[in-house]
């Protein structure tokens, strides 16, 4: 695969987006010292150990190859961020994945318990609904289009239910298609609904909504069978968690069922067609093409 | 006390209601069968558990107080019997309350294992957000105040700062007025929304709407204190839950901190500022006016 991105600049654009997002979300969330403190030390304590922002960085660069502003979108992306954060302290709990690790650090029911870290995991759920509200809605797409496509995506047919699908077939055979409606509910909801939120707070098209979820969907997707490639391939301390973990538990991945190389090539092959839904862009989809390619090479 | 609405039939009333909440629920919710069916299962089982329904009940009774339909003030009543659903199942796990029971029915975790139990709390805590988004807006309350005042009833600054302070609280001094504070995140902040939500699906004038915070507010902390009562007086067979284990745990209660009959007198005092803020409507909250007298002199 060729670069198609050359000209820009996506180590500046991440860092920039980051910073802003994290300043963002600095001003949403309740203090540490805001009653009762232990909670908010709890939410902040996992949302700001150094995520990659990478939902938030998908729904900016949507919102601008639609044209929209960074400001509109900026409640959205700490919206789905949350929601990204919320998920991980309740997966990482002893009673799912039981990690204890998490981007390097302890997880957050190692450092708070597991009753704080459920409720902190609460809390930023109910947080992410809050912030969303406080999006600009347009006539096309109201804060009822918002809250829906949040809810939807991260709700028991979608993200949830990745997880319990996820949970349930550990140590049990698995077969591609299994895997794929997976990784479908399990990563490709939450980034596709990330992408599509961009389009909306810049008031997009039907048609450009259309190719966002397309991308979303395949970018996402691409996203996780790499997440299995790299549990194989790198060390703990290259990840900042667990390594390995996968196979340890006898979970389904890529991987584990068709191999390393056909595993590469699937993730290549998604991106592929993530790219060519960009088209319509006609090159002002720069930051989301480099974002994709990014998200293939990464190697953490 | 003197009866306040002795020609109004309250039975018939939290009958009917409760069907009716109970065949709206059924139809937002996704089916058993719906796939992964374990975490629809889950979800039902706590959903469908014999609830009072109070929250949908007192709901309803203020958008009729208000004039207001019971079509348009359903999805609001479904949304926050899933809110309250969802912080039970999450209090009940070992990490937090330990409960073993509840409405006389094994709890969620005891079935279906604690990882299933926190997403099924997770998946009626969106669920909730995906049901009010469906609600009517009005100009005057549009989704975007809907949701705000659901997410901030629920969130870390009310509900869940209630849950917070009532767990680190348990074999603490506790005050009075930490007691109260607890009660008012705890319990009152959901019965507030409740009652507020119920105005709002009416169209409420905003004179309206503050006789409802008033109302929901008193009759929120007047329940709490005879849920304090009620463990101390009556059996767990009684309950349907573990009797005496506020006492068990050495958590703050009123009983506990001012004795059982200054308790009931500041249950009866906080029923009677709850009536006192209906004078507004002029005779038409009279089922408001049954349900606050229900909740003061309920046995269970």
């Amino acid at each position: 695969m060729a670069a198609k991105s050359t000209s820009f600049d996506l180590n500046r654009f991440l860092a920039t987006r980051t910073d802003a997002v994290n300043a963002a979300l600095d001003r949403f969330l309740p203090s540490e010292k805001t009653k009762p403190a232990t909670i908010h030390k709890a939410m902040r304590y996992s949302l700001f150990a150094g995520g990659k922002r990478m939902r938030p960085a998908v729904l900016l660069a949507a919102a601008a190859a639609c044209g929209g502003s960074e400001k509109d979108a900026m409640p959205l992306a700490c919206a789905v961020e949350c929601i990204h954060t919320y998920s991980l302290i309740h997966d990482d709990l002893p009673a799912m994945d039981n990690d204890d690790f998490r981007r390097g650090k302890p997880t957050n029911h190692k450092v708070f318990g597991e009753g704080i870290a459920v409720l902190a995991g609460d809390a930023l759920l109910t947080q992410a609904f809050e912030i969303a509200a406080q999006a600009k809605g347009w006539p096309r797409y109201s804060h009822r289009d918002l809250v829906l496509e949040i809810a939807k995506a991260s709700g028991s047919l979608q993200l949830i239910a990745g997880q319990v699908a996820d949970v349930e077939g550990e140590g049990k055979k698995t077969s591609v298609a299994q895997l794929r409606y997976i990784h479908e509910r399990k990563t490709s909801a939450l980034l596709c609904c990330s992408v599509r939120l961009g389009g909306m707070s810049a008031n997009c098209s039907p048609a450009q909504l259309k190719a966002l979820t397309d991308f979303g969907y395949n970018v996402g997707l691409a996203f996780q069978v790499i997440d299995d490639i790299l549990d194989v391939t790198q060390t703990s301390e290259q990840l900042g968690k667990t390594a390995g973990k996968d196979v340890a538990v006898a979970k389904a991945t890529y991987p584990a069922i068709v191999g390393l190389e056909k595993s590469r090539k699937i993730a290549t092959q998604l991106t592929d067609k993530a790219f060519a839904s960009l088209k319509t862009f006609q090159g002002r989809a720069v930051a989301l093409e480099a974002l994709a390619e990014f998200l293939l090479k990464r190697d953490k």
